[in-house]
Order: structure tokens, then C-alpha cells, then sequence
């Protein structure tokens, strides 16, 4: 079973970044452990998936894979089973990210494969109303992630934080207990404050801590700045 | 540099059965290293991404990736990149499988970039037509696979010995070198020796062994008939 | 602006069937024209995009594209644009039909750009959940349509009412107007009683017609049977 | 049967463009065959399926689709069908387009359906390997469009005439038959016969002939250019 989570949340996404392929994963799940037991705040990681059983051996942080297929075993050359995600030690998986997109009976079937094997569902959204929409499958997590922000240093809870309370208040018509993020464009600690204080429980963020020139400080940042 | 294979090559698609998951993937690749130390026969393997570092670990055959995207180190979540594939110790990837198909400009990238990592292309294909087009490309492998044979437990290379035949030849017309391997439905060694016998150099195998009673001895029936 | 449609809805998807195919395209909206004529029942049908113009220019029931791409004008080879299927004639458009199906993001996308035409959204769904998801987008109808159904002549609203009456359900927690139509295996105008009995205002229908040996006393027995 | 193509071939697509939207397809069409009675050069022209019909009912010259999806009759919502396609008087597709592309397996089997029906097969490619690659699957013209050139109004003909030049070299180890078009950036006449003094027969042109001030004009120049 899942614990609850409590608190504000930083998920940080390796995507495919030099920075966090091959050693460097382990090295940056190791900041993100260090920063989480300095601070208590949960801090998770995304890793690609040939690193993922390496970096949730290494450390004692929550690890999530990018994405994982609707499917269930049998023949699938080159797919991404939800059996062999959890038997690598992470807790759960993003979903529908918006540089991976799913058909929306997908995201239904991997959200409900995800829960069947206790692990978290993360699933992406582009904008207000497709949120909403995800809500209604119910997943653990929803992250809002405007595309056009994506990688732009500019932060949506600044640049737009009229999408997040869109968001938040469309996404609470159809489901009180998900757990909503935001990303894109996230990249220091204020940014992180403003999005907690429009109303969601924590951030999805990736070049802003990958590409830092030292992450450790920036996840630091934003745990600080979580807090306050 | 990739060194030149020599002999008959057997290289076993984990897909994402079962009995080719988790802790299974390492026993199964044991096995087929076995086979590979008593007969000398190049016998690779395909996992799950999740298990390939450990699996390259763990075992010193080849070690192939069942995918890869056409893309560079940057923002792509949730994609296969090659650079983190290659940190694990694979060896190179099939591609284009059935199950997972490709566009064929994307084919091409995948190509170039495997050998641009000094990697080896495995790239499937559904009939003769298809595999003269792959051959254009130039990748290191070719395995010709008629979908409607695969999981069926009827070999190819009896069933069917026009297209394997047929595919030959036209491939030679394209490219000269290209190894050619055949699958689906390869369940005992005279399917292999069958396939061989028409002029392909090995065999592309999945359910045949992953999903046998006794892996090790299908993988050793298999190296001893393609010596013959 | 789009009428309000009053009373029960039947939409013919003439999918791509060689009996709705070419000259076979407009008799058919022909015999469905008759039956509304005769009946007062709103039947609608959905050709293929390039009979849509020929059958809209023939009748005067109300025509459905059976897809449209989430674009504006520009360069989009091989698109479907709404702006050309809203030249033809057509009143609205099917979207998601689960063998056309597509990304989340996507159908939020082309419900909107219907919307801004001024057209009919009719979004299909293959589960209650789903069907949810796809309420809080605000198309103007759902159609539920159990893939495993389609085709087979097992009409879903005898064998899986659960099906309807869960998704009705789930469906009015999240959008009170939104029409809700049900498909899959409707054969006989008392699979089309039984829809309406349990709550839907109408039937998607494909093979059950379109096959049919005499399509015109089909449609005028499921008319017929939407009165009761 | 199609008859053979004899001198310069030029081919107009569409895309999704206003200005050839609606009513605006047959008045293009119609500039089209206006050249073409003039100057007795093949001029072809590629609209959207919804127009498709109007278009060929309009004029005498060759009417192509964008795209043909490699199905059969039968269950197939918001497919194209070859059938539906050729019912409408058009006498050949694009297959392939970097707008619109299609996995290796897919462009094999719409090239074979194309044939079966007696109709023009114009399979798009992105750069002289993949149209290499093209060529072994036997259509009957191959268009190499640089991606990044298309609709940049720089001519591929002038700025990488080594594409091109690549391209006819790898295709012909391949098939000496096939007929080799060539896109991306034409908007001059020079640029036409700069693509035929380099050993194409032809070119594909989209936003140089369908957003000019005035595409007669364009079109009667290419035309004329093409004599030479």
C-alpha cells in the first residue's frame, strides 16, 4: 500500500538530459536524497528507464518511471511493462507527459494498472480542461504543464497563474483528493512558493534542476522556498 | 568498433513475458550464456530496458536493447535514448520490431545513430518487400518476421521457406552485406537448421524459448542445430 | 448556431464498408432521409470524407465527418480540416471512434475548434470512466461504445446495461447536458429500446445498419422503436 | 491501366491551406489545367478529401489524394479508403508525406493497394537514404523533400542540389524505373529547371503555387521553365 503523502512535493524529471543519463543519474538522485533528508521535504526522481533500478537502489528517495504502457504481460517487444517498472524499486510513473502523449484509453488503463500494483500515478495535462478530464480517471497525481513553457525559464506560476487556479478549480468539480503539481518553466525557489500558494501541493520540474549548474542548490531552493 | 560476428547467430526477444521479467531476465541470460560457453554459438539476448544494466552485468553475451528512439541527449520524456542504452553495456537494439513499429524516416535516423554509437542495428521486418527497403538503410541486421507466423509455434523457416527465400534475394539486390535473420514461429532445432539451410545466418527467437519449459535446453537444441 | 436536438438520435457511422462506399454513400442517406421524413426521428448519418460533400448535397437529414484532425489551416498534409468538412455541408463530426482513436490533448483540441464552427462534437468513449473523462470536455455528445462489442451483434445495451447505467452515472457527476448515445452490437429496434429505457437519448450505430440486407427497414424499425 | 507519363510532371498539394480550401479547390484546379491545355505540360493537382470529388468532376487534368490509409473495406472509422478515394476520379495518392508519415509496413501496403487499383503511387521521402529505401518498395514516383526546407521558399534545387543529386544516385542502384520528383522551397521557375537539369522529372510543389498572389501566374511559370 501507498502511504499518504504529506506536504509539498518535488518531482524532478530526468527526461533525456546528458546531464542525467548514465552515472549522472545516480549522482543527481544522490542530491535529491541529501536535500530530503536535510529539509523532510519529498523530494522524487525520474529517471530514464535503463537507470531506474540502479538509481532506486542507490537511494531511499521516492523513484517514478517516465512512462509505462497499457499493457500486461506477454508479447510486446519494446514496450514498457508496469511489472518490470516496479520490480526496479520505483513507486510510481508519469504519464501522458506532454512529449509523451497517450490516447486518452490509455491513460485510463495505465492509471488503473498503476493503482492495481499499488504504485503512483502521475499524469500530465496540457491545459485546464484536459485536467479536469484527467481528473475524472483518477489518478494520484495530476501535473499541469503548459507546453509552450516547457524548458522556457519562464515559470507558470508567475508567466500564467491563471491556468493553475483554472486548473484547480475545474480539476476540484470532478475530484477533491487528487493531488495537483505544476511544471514548466519552474526554475527557482520563488517560483515554487507562488505555485503552493495559488493552491497545488508541489511542482514537476526537469531542465530547471537538471541543467542547473549545480542542482543540489536548486533542489535545496525549492525545498526551502516549499516550506515556507 | 563492433568485431565482425562469425557463424550463425541466435538472438532471443524477451518481449515482456513473464518469464522474462524481473529477476527471471538474468537467470534466462545465464542460460543462454551457458549454451554460448559449451558451443561457442553467438547467442544474444533482448531484455526489458528496466533489466538491461543488470543483465549486461551479469552475463558476458551480447546484450541487445528491444528498442530505441530517433533522438538526441535533450527534452524527451518518457523516450529510449541511446546514450543511456550503450551506458549499460548492450551492445546494440532491434528495431522496428512488429510490435513496435516505426516510420521509416525514423527507421533511418535509428540506423545512423546506432552506428554512430558503434552499435549494431537489428532491424525487423514484415515481408521481402519491406526487408529490401530496410536493406537500402544499411543496418548490421535484417530479420524478416511475417507477423501472422510470430507466437504461432509454426516455423517460418518450413512454413513459409518462399519468403525467407524471397527475402534473400531481394536484399542481395539492394546490399551485400547485411546479415539476414529470420523468426516467428521457430520452436526446435530443425526450424533453425531449416533457416539456415535456406541462406539466412540465424535466427530471431521469442515465446520459442522464453516461454519453453526448459529454456536452457531449446537455446542448446538450437546452438548444436545451427552447427550442422 | 446549432439547433437543440429534441427526441431520440440516431447517427449511421458508415465506417469504410464497401455498402457505404462510393454510389452506396448517398442511397443510404437516402433511405435514412425517407425514414426521418416518415417518422419525424432524427437519423444522421457519417460517410466518408470524400462522399461527404455528395451526401450532404443530397439530403437534408444532418451529416457527421467520421474524424478532424486538431488543426488550423496551414501546412498539414493528409489532415482533416473542419473548415473543409464544414464546406461540405457537415453539421458535426465523430471523434475518438475507438479505431480512430486519439491523444488526450488532441480531443480537447478538436472539441473546441467544432465548437468555434459552430458544429456537433460527438465523442466516443470505451468505458464509463473514460466516457467521464471525455464529459469534462463539454463535447456536445458521448457515444459508449465497448470495443469488444462493436461488430458483433451483441447489442450492449441487453448484455452490459451495467455499461450504460455506470457510465450515465459517472457521466452526470461531471456534465448535466451532454447528450449521451450508446453503440456496439445494436441490431434490433429493441436494442435500441433498451438504450433509450435505461437513459441514453439515442444510438451510434455502424454494421447493424450498414450491413443490414435491407438497411431502409432497419433504421425504420430502430426509429420506430426510439418512440415508444 | 495508367498510362505513362511522358516530359516534366508537376504536382500541386494542397495541404490544408485557405487558399485551397472550399471553394477555392476548383478554382486552383481549375489555373491548373489552365496551364496544362497551354503548355501541354502534366500538371497535377492534390486537394483535400472533401473536395476531392468536386475537384475531379471540375477538371480533365490528374486529380491526386494527400493520403490513403492501408485498409480494406470494412470496419475502419475515419480511415481513408483507396476505394472511396479512386471513386471520386482521382488517379493517384500521396503516400508518406513528412506532414503525414507512415510506418515502413504501412507505405509497403498503400504502394501495393495503390497499384491494385490502378492508380499512382508518390511516395515522399526525407532525405536520399530513406528514398533509397522508398524505391526497393517499387511506386511509381518518389519525392525527396528535405523537411526543413518545406515552405521555406529556399528551392532544395539550388540550395542542396547534393540532396538531390544523392538521391537519384542511391535510388537508381535500387530501381531505374521509378520517376523522381523533388519539393521543398520551389517558387521559381529557375528553381524548376534547376531540379530537372539535375535528373528529376519533376517537381512537388505546396505554399510557392498555393499561397502566391497570383498561382496561375506561378504555375505557367514552372510550367514554361520546365520546357526548357
Amino acid at each position: 500500500m501507498l502511504e499518504k503523502i504529506k506536504g509539498p512535493i518535488i518531482i524532478v524529471n530526468y527526461k533525456t538530459y546528458t546531464e542525467s543519463t548514465g552515472k549522472n543519474a545516480v549522482e543527481l538522485a544522490k542530491k535529491a536524497e541529501r536535500v530530503r533528508d536535510e529539509t523532510k521535504v519529498y523530494v522524487g526522481v525520474a529517471p530514464q528507464l535503463a537507470e531506474l533500478a540502479e538509481v532506486a537502489k542507490s537511494v531511499k528517495i521516492p523513484v517514478f518511471a517516465q512512462h509505462v504502457d497499457p499493457i500486461k504481460p506477454g508479447g510486446y517487444t519494446g514496450h514498457v511493462l508496469i511489472d518490470s517498472v516496479k520490480g526496479t524499486g520505483a513507486v510510481g510513473t508519469l504519464i501522458n507527459h506532454s512529449e509523451r502523449q497517450l490516447k486518452l484509453s490509455d491513460i485510463e488503463q495505465v492509471v488503473r494498472i498503476t493503482r492495481e500494483h499499488g504504485m503512483f500515478s502521475v499524469v500530465c495535462a496540457n491545459n485546464p480542461r484536459v485536467s479536469a478530464a484527467v481528473a475524472a480517471l483518477e489518478p494520484d497525481m495530476i501535473a499541469i504543464e503548459p507546453p509552450e513553457l516547457i524548458g522556457s525559464g519562464i515559470p507558470v506560476s508567475k508567466a500564467q497563474p491563471e491556468i493553475i487556479t483554472g486548473t484547480i478549480r475545474l480539476v476540484r468539480e470532478v475530484n477533491r483528493k487528487v493531488i495537483i503539481l505544476c511544471g514548466a518553466g519552474i526554475s527557482h525557489g520563488e517560483d515554487v512558493a507562488a505555485a503552493l500558494k495559488l493552491g497545488t501541493q508541489g511542482v514537476l520540474v526537469a531542465s530547471g534542476i537538471v541543467k542547473a549548474k549545480d542542482p543540489y542548490m536548486v533542489i535545496r531552493e525549492f525545498a526551502e522556498a516549499s516550506k515556507q
